[in-house]
């Protein structure tokens, strides 16, 4: 059984393949990485040869493919039970677990206008109503989490629920958004991780722009 | 500690809230439901008093808010244990991981164009080629799980994977798409079960119409 293969595409500005990627490394989960960098022009032919969707992140273990960054990391948490990708408590883990789901499913204001990239100055951009309440529902989720757990992390030690909320903290950084100061700390410990650093590093390196993601 | 309580929408149109509902009932897990209709034009205030994201479905279990489908479902997973909600197999449960978030975050043409109604007459829509690609791919994923896992369902029992696909089969049905013959066959295993005829019937029996659904 060799170490589990992370197809992921650029670092500077895939938002769902920092998720798993995160999630494994600050867990301590041993991976090999493989990055396949964005052709948006031609539709990312070249993710069809390993992924069942054409999109990145996939992982391959075993000979399995798992695609979509949550399941990757849910398969990662049941084979590595002692990593603690999940929370302990059962009513965190429930939590963590609609707390991903909701970023999966939302904040498409937000996302659309203000994609991840490690790599811009920090400068804000025009808000909407939209792109506002977004903000307002993430600051929420993250203060009652911070709260309720007594942190340092959303729920407690860094968790799937840190890592799907990963690239919000990009956003909220760098498209300047103002945050209340636990929130503002959190951001703060989360881009101060050695796995933040660098993925950041190794992504504002990277030799290629991708013109949709340059808001 | 009482039984857990399920806030839905109104069955013939929630296809979120079908998705924890069917899942708990075919596994034979009690629960309470409280469906709240729709009120779209005036945003849905009702949903703000239980739901921290406004929508439904909401599970309330021994004092705890448990929201979005695929968290409501894995909350319950965990809880009874011997329900199978998950695949045993563990290769087949990060599958059926993949396949719910995929469903979670994809297949926007379909869930557009055809919103899931119970009661609506079979009769085909206009295609798009962005559609037909959900189709497909749905269609792809669907039959490599019934090869996979040797049916009935999608990976063996009655699983998460089906709870989260089930307004799918709806949509394949009432919009009129052809399917392949195992495809179809399973779509009736589905539409066969008591829990589908149980939700299907109170969709049509629901005194309430909702234009945006209407297509
Ligand atoms: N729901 C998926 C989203 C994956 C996704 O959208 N990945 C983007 C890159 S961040 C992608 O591969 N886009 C390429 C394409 O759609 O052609 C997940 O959680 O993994
Ligand atoms: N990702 C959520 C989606 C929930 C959702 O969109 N629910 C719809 C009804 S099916 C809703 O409550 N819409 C009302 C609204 O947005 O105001 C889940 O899986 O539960």
């Amino acid at each position: 059984m060799g170490t589990a293969l992370l197809y992921i595409g650029n670092k500077n500005y895939s938002s769902w393949s920092l998720r798993p990627w995160i999630g494994l490394r600050v867990a301590g989960i041993a991976f090999e990485e493989k990055l396949v960098p964005f052709d948006m022009a031609a539709g990312n032919p070249a993710f069809k040869a390993f992924s069942p969707t054409g999109k990145v992140p996939v992982l391959v273990d075993d000979g399995l493919t798992v695609w979509e960054s949550l399941a990757i990391l849910d398969h990662m948490a049941r084979k590595h039970p002692e990593a603690g990708l999940w929370p302990e408590d059962q009513a965190l883990r429930s939590r963590a677990m609609a707390m991903s789901a909701e970023m999966m499913s939302s904040f498409q204001a937000l996302r659309g206008a203000c994609p991840m990239n490690m790599r811009r100055p920090r400068a804000p951009i025009a808000r909407t109503p939209a792109i506002d309440a977004d903000v307002a529902r993430i600051e929420a989720l993250w203060s009652q989490s911070l709260a309720l757990s007594g942190g340092p992390f959303l729920l407690g030690r860094f968790s799937i629920a840190d890592a799907m909320f990963a690239p919000v903290v990009n956003r909220l950084d760098v498209y300047g958004f103002e945050t209340g100061p636990e929130v503002a700390a959190y951001m703060d410990r989360v881009k101060a991780l050695p796995a933040w650093r660098e993925w950041e590093a190794a992504g504002r390196a990277e030799p290629w722009t991708v013109v949709e993601d340059e808001a």
